[in-house]
């Protein structure tokens, strides 16, 4: 069976991904390339989820400035911590993964809220 | 005008969470808790979509260990970063955040195929 013609065109977005892939035999290449687009139709759904995220973030530390509210929230976190990690276990993510990940992004919120107070 | 009844209830999940706001004015209360039941929505999609993308990379990683492809590929990652900075303007997400949140996502999934590597 011959493999399905490849797309090539790296110029735009959304065009497919199979760069790195020049050496490798056309099946292998092939199937590598469909899971690279699978994964970064995922990537854009987790960047315009985040610009969402952080739209809301953004007014609760202007919310917060507003009504001299700490910029950090470490019971709030011990909630969120808790809940993302059971949603990671019903959904076969590791929890640690999940947490760090949370870590990872209210870090960047609460850096940000720092920088609305201060403005 | 009186302020919407808050749900109290932590035990669950998809509870709504007002914790740390025990002491606010019930309006200020209100509105942080509105903010907070729209990021917990974000973050379950975030948590789903991650569980569907290290599936994903879990395959790939299997494939990889299968026909003897390295676990990491930079000229992949330079595309992706590309790709999500560009994706990050449009939705108006900061790209040096973008970046960093794809590095990390990136860097677990390797540590994944490493391990697959080993196994």
């Amino acid at each position: 069976m011959r493999a399905a013609a490849l797309p090539v065109n790296y110029g735009r977005i959304g065009v497919r991904d199979n760069s790195g892939l020049e050496d490798m035999q056309d099946d292998i290449k092939t199937a590598l390339t469909a899971f690279r687009n699978s994964i970064d139709n995922l990537d854009a759904a987790m960047i315009y989820l985040m610009a969402e995220r952080f739209k809301l973030t953004q007014k609760v530390g202007e919310f917060k400035r507003d009504h001299d509210l700490p910029p950090a929230d470490p019971a709030r976190e011990q909630k969120q911590i808790a809940r993302l990690r059971t949603l990671a276990q019903q959904s076969h993510l590791d929890p640690d993964f999940a947490e760090r990940l949370l870590r990872f992004v209210i870090d960047e919120v609460i850096h940000n809220h720092q920088r609305i107070r201060k403005a």
